[in-house]
Formats: structure tokens, sequence, C-alpha cells
């Protein structure tokens, strides 16, 4: 019974769109039998302009699809909702949930040599300060700096993962970040690992680059063990995911270069309060 | 008596975000007694990759938040919920409902010398077709070349209104629209006319632009004749402002740009179904 039987349900993922699925990638490669639960709140995407207290409501509204699903945790894959709205998800549900940020921060702080940091992520990743203040938690002489970049989301949902006018609105970007002497960069937004390449390449060869799907992968791992909810089966694991827009003109993209198996995808509203009816 | 005097109400504008405020600007201009009762529905923004299910449900929704606000009629500002919902609205509402494709559409016809008319907008504007259907019925004989310009739309929100990366952004797109030989471009979207200045010189000296704004603000002045609602009063009119979220980066811009005075702004929440509680 799945129900009597907590470390046989699924791992519910969200994120605010399809990116997200860089992190299922990650999961997939850790933790071949587990099943996923993932759902992308096509909808409302992106997260990365909007605020705290949205991001909070959009969080919790997801999360609660996903426990309707009997998810055993809860996976932020989005970073814009681990930076804002994980310590609200912890504070009220009883699975565990873990995010990217904390795990990109680590990963981070143990990669640098010279005790600089990069992070690159949306707007509101950036302006939440999250990776700052994650990294100085683990070592206060870690410097950091941050710039936000928002064109990165719809380059790459344009599919221009190798175009000239994506290297120069990286170099717009990254140039300052690589010139203040950084020598290791967090790509803090799911949709940046499919830009790693052309990223490594314009950033110069001194710079590390920090994949925070695939160090949340990892902590995802030592959380199932801590919490006895790592599932022993050995037959591979589903993959089900569900949008709440039917439009998903990313999701072709992202299966083709992340060579995922979706074993199921359906559509789920999210309904907002109509009040046309009382104001007729 | 505001609820005994129709003319006296204001008029209800909404888009996805404040991009609509091009359409509020050319409001101003040509109907400078009326007050305005905008809202963005910032919280949800973009609507331009969103299903026509999703976009009508979303209109339905904004446009309840805008009847309670007494509007005498509804003026669809963004370009996508007018291709996709529209009718609707028109089936639901007692009160006129005027979009921005018609009107854009009746300019393109009477301005084209060749009958070739090309047409840029969001990925769900041009996939709908709109403008395509609505030139037709106008004159079947007019040739309409359309282009989906996704990059556009974050290019005017991160302000770099006159950059080489956008010129060659809006090369890529409109090359190919210019090589088909058109002479007239309707700017399919309300962030577009920010860029109007670099899209004349991209498209070259013998691409005539029409801009939905002001010819939806001409359409809203014949709607208010005809039905009697147009405001007589000698005071200038109203500007208040609703956003869905409280992060508005673009506003702003927006408000420096246009040259709008705003009387009041305040955040109103569209509440998605919370399933936490019965989940947990």
């Amino acid at each position: 019974m799945r129900e009597n039987e907590p470390s046989l349900r699924p791992i519910g993922v969200f994120d605010s769109g399809t990116g997200g699925l860089t992190v299922v990638r990650a999961l997939r490669d850790l933790l071949p039998h587990e099943d996923i639960f993932y759902i992308g709140d096509t909808a409302r995407l992106p997260y990365g302009g909007k605020s705290k207290s949205t991001i909070e409501r959009y969080s919790i509204e997801i999360s609660g699809l996903l426990l309707a699903e009997s998810s055993k945790m809860i996976v932020v894959a989005c970073n814009t909702s681990s930076s804002l709205a994980v310590s609200k998800l912890q504070e009220l549900l009883k699975v565990p949930v873990v995010g990217v940020i904390a795990p990109g921060a680590r990963a981070a702080v143990k990669e640098t040599r010279n005790g600089h940091v990069g992070v690159i992520g949306t707007r509101s990743t950036i302006q939440s300060e999250a990776y700052e203040r994650a990294i100085q938690a683990l070592n206060p002489d870690v410097r950091v700096t941050s710039q936000a970049c928002p064109l990165l989301v719809p380059l790459v949902e344009e599919a221009w993962l190798d175009e000239e006018v994506t290297r120069e609105v990286l170099h717009r970007y990254l140039d300052p970040v690589v010139g203040a002497g950084i020598d290791t960069l967090v790509l803090g937004c799911t949709h940046y690992p499919l830009l790693a390449p052309l990223i490594e390449e314009v950033a110069g060869p001194g710079i590390r680059l920090v994949d925070s799907a695939k160090n949340c992968a990892v902590a995802v791992k030592q959380t199932l063990m801590e919490w006895s909810l790592d599932n022993v089966k050995e037959t591979p694991g589903k993959l089900n995911v569900a949008l709440t827009d039917s439009s998903n003109s990313f999701l072709a993209t992202a299966k083709q270069v992340l060579r995922l198996d979706i074993d199921s995808l359906e559509t789920r509203i999210v309904q907002g309060v109509t009040l046309l009816e009382t104001a007729l």
C-alpha cells in the first residue's frame, strides 16, 4: 500500500515551468529507482520577477497539489521559490523540503580557491540575496558578486543555445562579474545548465561552474536516507508530469536536450477567484 | 452618483502587465477627461506563451475586478487577450468590450499600398492568427506575413531600447518578414511601441508602422459615442492603477517613457485554490 509505505511514494518536484526538469535529470542519474511527480506552474511562469508574497502563495498552492499525489518529500527545483519560499514551506509542511540554494551554496564554498564566488539568476533570486546569505553563513570570508540575467530564460526558451546574440548577452551580463575577480560561478536558475557550454566559453578558462541542479540531487539523496524514505525497490522509477497550462513550447526542447522519458503528462488547473458573477 | 451616471464611470483597461500603459497614454491623448481604472495582471504575466483556455480564464477574472470598479467599458490592452479572449468577454459582459486587434487590422488594411502586411507579436498572439483573420475579413486580397518575437518583451523590460543586442535580435526577427515584401508592419504587442524608433531603423525606410495602441484609442472613442457613454465633464481624468503583484520593476520605465500621472497604485490579489489544508 502506497500510504502505508512512505518510502514507495513519489518525490514531489516543482518549478515555475519545465526548466526544473534539469533537476529531474540529476535526480534520475543519482536515484534511478525513485518515482517522481513533477509539477510545472506554466500558467503563471515565470516566477523570476514576482514578489515574495506571491511566490510564497504559489509555492504553497503547488506543494498542496504535490501532497495530494502522496509525495514523500518536496523538492523546490525553482531557484526563485527556493530563495523566497523554502523556509515558509518547511514551517508549514510535515514532509522534508529541499531547495536548490543551500546545496548550490555549499558546493560553491567548496569549489572556490580565491574566496570570491559569482552568482547569476533571475531578478527575484538575485534581489533576495539568498545565495549571499547561504554562502556567508557557511563561510563569512567568501565574497559574493551577483548579477541578475533576466534575458537568459527567454533565450533558452527560444532554443538559441549557441548563437551570436546569446553570446553577446552573456558578455554583457558576465564581463563585469568575471572582471570583479571571481573564480567560481553559481548557475542560479534551472534553465542555465542548458547554456553551460556557452557560459563556460564566455566566462573563460579560469572559472569553475556550479550547477545547482546536480548539487540539489545530492542533497535530496542525503535527506531521503536521513528520513529513511529512500525507495529500495529495483525497478526503474516513473516520471509523471503535470503542468498548470496546456501550452508547453519548451517541454519538447527540455525532453530532447535532457533525454527524459515521461510516463504521463496532464494539465492541472490552479483557479483564481472569479468576481465576474457578483459584479455583473 | 456614479452608478446612476454611466458616462461618469471609469474606462476599465487591463493588460498582463504594465505594457498596456501605452494604450492608456493613447487614451489620455484622445480622451483627456475620461477616468481610467487600469489593472495589470503582473502576478501571472506574461500571457504571451499561454493557452487559450488559460488566457480566457485570466481575462474573465480581471474583467470581474474592473466591473467591481464600476467600469463602463472594458478595454483589452493586451494583444494576447485580444487575440484569444475578446469574443468570450463580449459574449459574457453587458458593457462594451474593445480589444487592440480589430483596430490594428483596420489601420493596416488602410495603410498598405502593395497589399502585403507584416505582423509581429508574442508567440500566442501569432499562433492565434487573430490579425490574419481580422485583416482578411476586411480585405481577403491582403497578404499577411507573421513573426513571433518572444525576446522583445524581456528586452523592453530590461530597458535595452537602443542597444546593439536589441538591434541584432530585431534583425533576426524582421529580416525574413521585410524580405517577404511587406510595406506595412503591425506592432502587435503593447510593449513594442517603446521599440518603435529601433524597429523603424531595422525595418528600413519603405515600411510603415501600425501602432495598435493608437488605433485602439480611436476605436474606444467611437464606441463610447455609439453607446452614449462619453464623459462630458471638463476636468482632467484620473488614472488609478492596480497590479496583481507588488513587484513592478517595469512600471518606473513605463511611467517615465510615457509621461503618465498615476493618481493611485494598489495591489489586488487573484488567489488560487489552496489544496494544502486538505492534503496535509
